[in-house]
């Protein structure tokens, strides 16, 4: 009888829209395996590390914008799941943790895999559920679907995130032979349907009158998960009112025709010495975080008001110093309010400004000899239209950004949730096993990638996922930051210098693996690599040093 | 200036009686690494995957019975501590753990590697402090000082276990070139001294009136560091009072003369049907958890009266369902109030039973065709002396516990805090180098395995560690439950059938393989690779319905 609750669970689920659930294995989530996985309509992978396991949920729930549901069994595999979920949490991504418990009674009696799981996610999850152990009375029975719908409805509306459901389970956890097994479609759902949030007249009135102050104004774009709805409003809008987009890689925004999309690398020079002219009035900002250093330390040094707008917020996020207003209401029909149109000759300085540090970048690589940066530039200008691309923290992201994306259809990916490089590459897994029938390419160094290999530890096959993994054989963005450069402690305690290379993993795993160190051995094989029929890893094998002069001289260019 | 009061931090680790610590590299945490690592004492270790590098930790600081401390940067890595720091709780491990945090301002301000770091291990610490930003006033520092010196003493002091210590830093990290590097050596410290808990004499009294009721007295051993000196005592006293002692093989208690090694198989045969001569009236537990899990089912159905006894109740633990009495006491001192002599017969009763078992084990064992129980049967009995023997969750510690161990000098370790299969290997490794002197024998499954294959990213060796990796290339133990083997789900999401072998990863570390699938391969390499000079792994590769069979067989001959 309880098994038939269980599967009334899967039901709920399956009917407020989850389509896939990550399992990994164990006696005590039984119950919960086998309901998810006999559901009919249910896909089910089966993960064995949960750390990976997590963060593969998350990047399918991202590439679906859909919640998708972890399974776990009791004890520390739910600890594992901790470092997704608060990616999750910061970058909002839709999922359903259930996580099967002991039963209360057997809390902090040294038996097996049992750890204290009420809350366990901490400030990190929407919200935290238990489910009674004891589901044969009516009203414990009512909660617990009731429990499952506003779960998974908490995990998908308003700002989006992953929720928690505690299931204790006592034995027996397995049905007898020819059991029923039954699935009741008329189980107890709980629909919910939410208005769009409009500022009122009085409200747009008040804005338009401050907005007639504003000569210069910007938009910033944080990333988001934004509909393709909003990017055309906000790229007809920026036209039309001359507005130019702080859109730098991780926002998404590089087919905006007003887009600056190297805010990074013109910010660099402007930090000392900005003119006026340069400066805008005011930002409108959308979105969450932005990963371009310079332009924030442009901002918190010369903004005087910031509007953020978003339908939700969580908290109140001042990243520039300088906010002043924060809309609460739909961000399209936000833009609809704009009627001020700001400074053309703004405008074009930032366009300028834009197009100069682009032919400054393309014209510094192409005279480069062969580094990571330079291979970068090289794949990342050549990426086939419509494809994702994913990049790693710490360096990967940061050279990409640096580079740049203009006027492609490629969205691009990262965890800059929490910024962790733990689960870079599962998260790439998870959006190409969601989307088979589309290009990824992930960029990655040598810490992230080896940190995160159980991400192949799986039955899936990924054939649509390139990785390009920059092997400098440390933690090399260290060597690029003026304080640990100096210590001496460099090399062991900052880099952490490390030997591996890739080709016995990928022996290991099945992954065809392409090497190259230099021009030569990477240009005979980039076209080879990027059109390889199943999942391929290209390792360009740099030296530390060459490619830390590079950026440096780099970065002296674009300020002289 | 900050950094001398991080340096004196270090300082004070160090006079509280920190030797080792764990460091895994990030720039937040620099002042850290740099007042470790330049301390003249500290021995540093830099351990790239924090889950690995806690686990690691865990296992220095079980080998010599002192706090080790772990240091990470801000955000997710905190959060990839956490499987750990709750075996390490249930185990009472003594660990002080120092996370950098970014300083409090810029929480939830979208900025990168940010996340809710206060209180972020919830009920898994004894204790968890935030230091100041903001440590230029006195009382701030005299604050820091008073937390460190708290945390180590709380974390080695009562009921030890991890401490929680959270950092927040704002920039810069790194000191000038030739800035002065001074630790005080008079810094603050604050000793703590604690009396022996004595029963007085009335509870004396008390205790041994009720002693006289009992005829069958048993001790049960449960895993806990116990002093020589304690079981010293014990061996005694059970000896003088004709007590035998429940000790499975998580207990160590191998080596008393009185004990009943095989707990677990005895018991299976007594389940349905026991006699009241074999039941004791009164059972006095020392230490935590047991793996026997027919032991724990003959007490649960046939105990009334439990005393338990240690010098700290975290919680009142009743395993057995049968607890009647706490005491809390130095176990040492508690045994030498015992005067009540126990029933001869019912002692050797046990012992006859303990002894029969054993060459009925035996006997099966000689006679079976190769398996993964035969295989460790030999290893197991052929352990050198002064050995130490780690044991994997989940099915290893099971086949250990039903071959014994007898009259040998050998120490046994398991993470049956919360019995996850995380770390293993890592808590292996953390053993091996804090005792390079001496021999590690570890035994773990395939998922276990490469669960925590990250075990081995780094540059320490570990020339004295021997890796028995039993590749049935799944989790076998849900062929071995009677629930899970009769479903269709079998392989994909209870076994997670999986191809992997350890070959390619020995080839990436640089460890020596060997592997057996039949007696003679088995026969021929054993002694070599118990012999090898460098870090080896022999991979036992046997077939799962094979040894399916064969432990359906042994569990058959015990109960006939």
């Amino acid at each position: 009888m309880q098994q038939d609750i269980i599967n009334n669970i899967a039901e709920i689920c399956y009917q407020q829209g989850i389509e896939r659930v990550i399992i990994s294995p164990g006696s005590r989530n039984a119950p919960l395996t086998l309901a998810f996985v006999r559901h009919p309509k249910m896909q089910c992978y089966s993960i064995s590390d949960e750390r990976s396991a997590a963060f593969i949920g998350m990047g399918m729930a991202q590439a679906n914008a859909k919640s998708v549901a972890l399974i776990c069994t009791s004890g520390s595999a739910a600890l594992n799941y901790a470092p997704a979920i608060a990616e999750a949490y910061f970058q909002e991504i839709p999922l359903v943790v259930i996580t099967a418990d002991r039963p209360p009674e057997w809390i902090d009696q040294w038996d097996g895999q049992t750890i204290r799981q009420d809350n366990i996610y901490g400030k990190h999850v929407k919200k935290s559920f238990n489910v009674a152990v004891d589901l044969s009375h009516t009203d414990a029975k009512w909660q617990a679907y009731r429990i499952i719908n506003e779960a998974v409805l908490e995990s998908s509306q308003g700002i989006k995130g992953p929720v928690h459901v505690n299931i204790p389970f006592r034995e027996p956890f397995y049905p007898e032979k020819n059991e029923n097994w039954n699935y009741d479609q008329n189980v107890k759902i709980i629909k919910s349907i939410a208005g769009e949030k409009r500022l009122n007249e009085n409200q747009i009135s008040q804005l338009q009158a401050e907005l007639k102050e504003k000569e210069k104004i910007a938009f910033v774009l944080g990333q988001d998960d934004y509909t393709e709805d909003f990017l055309e409003v906000l790229n007809q809008t920026s036209q039309q009112l001359n507005i130019p987009i702080f859109a730098d890689i991780i926002s998404n925004g590089h087919s905006l025709k007003n887009s600056i999309n190297l805010p990074d690398s013109i910010c660099m020079s402007m930090l000392k010495d900005s003119k006026a002219e340069e400066t805008p009035d005011l930002i409108i900002s959308f979105g969450k975080s932005i990963i371009s250093k310079n332009l924030k330390l442009f901002l918190r040094k010369n903004m005087k008001a910031q509007w953020h707008v978003r339908n939700h917020h969580a908290f109140v996020s001042d990243p520039f110093q300088s906010l002043t207003k924060q809309s609460e209401a739909e961000p399209t029909l936000f833009l609809q309010h704009l009627n001020k149109k700001s400074s053309t000759s703004f405008l074009e300085l930032w366009l300028d400004k834009n197009a100069n540090t682009q032919n400054k970048t393309e014209e510094f690589l192409n005279t480069q000899s062969f580094s990571e940066f330079s291979a970068l530039h090289d794949l990342i200008q050549n990426l086939p239209e419509n494809s994702h691309l994913h990049l790693a923290n710490s360096l990967s992201v940061r050279y990409a950004n640096f580079i740049g994306i203009k006027n492609k259809d490629i969205q691009v990916w990262a965890n800059r949730g929490t910024s962790g490089i733990d689960g870079s590459t599962s998260t790439a897994v998870g959006h190409a096993l969601a989307h088979p029938d589309q290009n990824h390419l992930l960029i990655t160094g040598d810490v992230a990638f080896f940190y995160d290999r159980n991400a192949f530890w799986h039955k899936y096959p990924y054939p649509n996922l390139k990785i390009i993994l920059l092997n400098n054989q440390g933690g090399s963005i260290f060597r690029m930051i003026k304080g640990p450069k100096e210590q001496v402690e460099l090399e062991e305690f900052f880099e952490t210098e490390q030997r591996l290379e890739a080709k016995s993993l990928c022996q290991e795993f099945g992954i065809a693996h392409f090497s190259a160190h230099n021009s030569e051995s990477f240009n005979t094989i980039k076209d080879k690599f990027m059109q390889y029929p199943h999942s391929a890893i290209i390792e360009v094998k740099t030296d530390s040093t060459t490619n830390q002069k590079i950026f440096e001289d780099f970065k002296k260019q674009l300020i002289s």
